[in-house]
């Protein structure tokens, strides 16, 4: 067999990352569901449309029904050698307006958005009004009792740091590896809502819609924030406050390359600005 | 005929004033129209559901399709005597999650919430980012191009004061009453947004969506701030700017008992600020 009878080698293929913003309210999640859309299968079909290729858009956050995200990250291959500039902007066109590709650009064949992620950031927003509030209805959960702020603060403090967090998670089964480092917890005052920003290393399932009850319990006095490392302890779920819903939750913005800052106790804020 | 002879005299009935927010994305505006339900007729039919009792709702502001509110104020007169703060509670319940009662209670028979307006404050918000923003998709109308706040501001004060505004409204006939005093016109930077607040006596039909339109031709430099005074006095609709989509704008605040301030040139931050 001589050189010439061997096909020649298709091009290598590109390396995609795009940055995405959706407001989760319609859609099954990032996956799809047997009676749901999923923006993953959104995103591959607006693809396929524009270049014709069937590709795997790989996400770093398996975001939940309902849930947003401001700054997901994903990634993909492509044969097609269309500029980036070109492909940004067709997807955004075909795309519905409650998604869309804030960024997009070639990376090595090394990224892969979820395996390369280092951290992530999450807000969960609580309206904390007497009322609840229409035009917060898709983002924000609502806590009619006023939110004791210091409380709130002085438990997510207690919960910073490395931990077994088997008490803040759904469907762990024994064996699981439970253990995660949390950056940083900030308790702030937005307008009508109580924000919390949550940064660390990885979540488990449910982990910061979890952690957003147990702080709501303790902001009206349900718990305090004595009680945060037993529950720790206990890595007893039942033990946790309750999941809050989807809808206060979004996906702020994904790591690369290792922790963002060298100081044990940034806050989000800091970490979240570049 | 003796004075037993008389049908007994119904009750005075009460007046009432409500607060209302709603994201007006789902309606067909304050009033309903042949394809579409109205924010006036749900909240007429949760009156209804609560208290068996037939009622006109009347709304200080009849937003157009698609406009949202944070202080739309109504007015509704009621037979039945049950409590301000429980009927408030109900009505939340009944109605969806687009629309709420923010406040609810008796006022003096006088009390019109259109008639006796005496100022109202709109806010239009511009997205002004390079690509749309899905959770910004519903409350916001997209610019790319970046806008020139500094030029946009030298025009609001061309249009703030006593002017024929003909030129900024639709649907104009002759004879119609076109001079209107808008207090201030505010242009703000606020997150990914621009935010342009107009606050005055009254406004004409779509006259908020025009200025808007317009205050964005001069952002992009298609018209100069010192074309407004042309504008104003040619009193053509064609010289002014774009009609904005309607999702950009919402009612903030209605005033009652005269102008909220004595200055001339208030912001409408101060102004909106009780």
């Amino acid at each position: 067999m001589s050189a010439a009878d061997l096909e020649p080698l298709p091009p290598p293929p590109r390396n995609l990352r795009m940055v995405i913003e959706y407001d989760g309210t319609a859609y099954a999640g990032w996956e799809k569901q047997k009676n749901g859309v999923g923006i993953q299968q959104l995103l591959q079909g607006a693809i396929r449309q524009i270049t014709g290729e069937d590709t795997s858009v790989n996400g770093a956050g398996r975001t939940d029904a309902g849930v947003h995200a401001l700054g997901q990250v994903a990634s993909f291959t492509l044969q097609k050698r269309m500029p980036a500039v070109d492909l940004h902007r067709a997807l955004n066109a075909v795309l519905p307006d409650d998604v869309a590709v804030l960024a997009l650009e070639d990376v090595s064949l090394y990224f892969h958005a979820r395996f390369s992620a280092t951290g992530k950031i999450y807000r969960y927003l609580i309206l904390n009004e007497p009322v609840r509030a229409p035009l917060l209805a898709r983002t924000s959960h609502h806590v009619r009792s006023p939110l004791d702020l210091d409380a709130m603060r002085a438990a997510a403090r207690e919960l910073e740091g490395r931990h077994d967090f088997a008490a803040f998670a759904r469907d762990v089964e024994p064996g699981d590896e439970t253990v995660r480092t949390i950056w940083a917890i900030d308790v702030e005052r937005e307008g009508r809502c109580v924000a919390i920003y949550v940064a660390g290393d990885g979540f488990l399932y449910n982990m910061v819609r979890i952690i957003a009850g147990t702080l709501a319990h303790v902001g009206v006095g349900k718990i305090s924030s004595a009680d945060m490392p037993g529950v720790l302890a206990s890595q007893k779920r039942s033990s946790s406050g309750p999941t809050l819903p989807a809808r206060g939750l979004a996906l702020l913005r994904v790591f690369y390359g290792g922790r963002p800052s060298a100081r044990p106790k940034d806050s989000c804020r800091e970490i979240a600005t570049p």
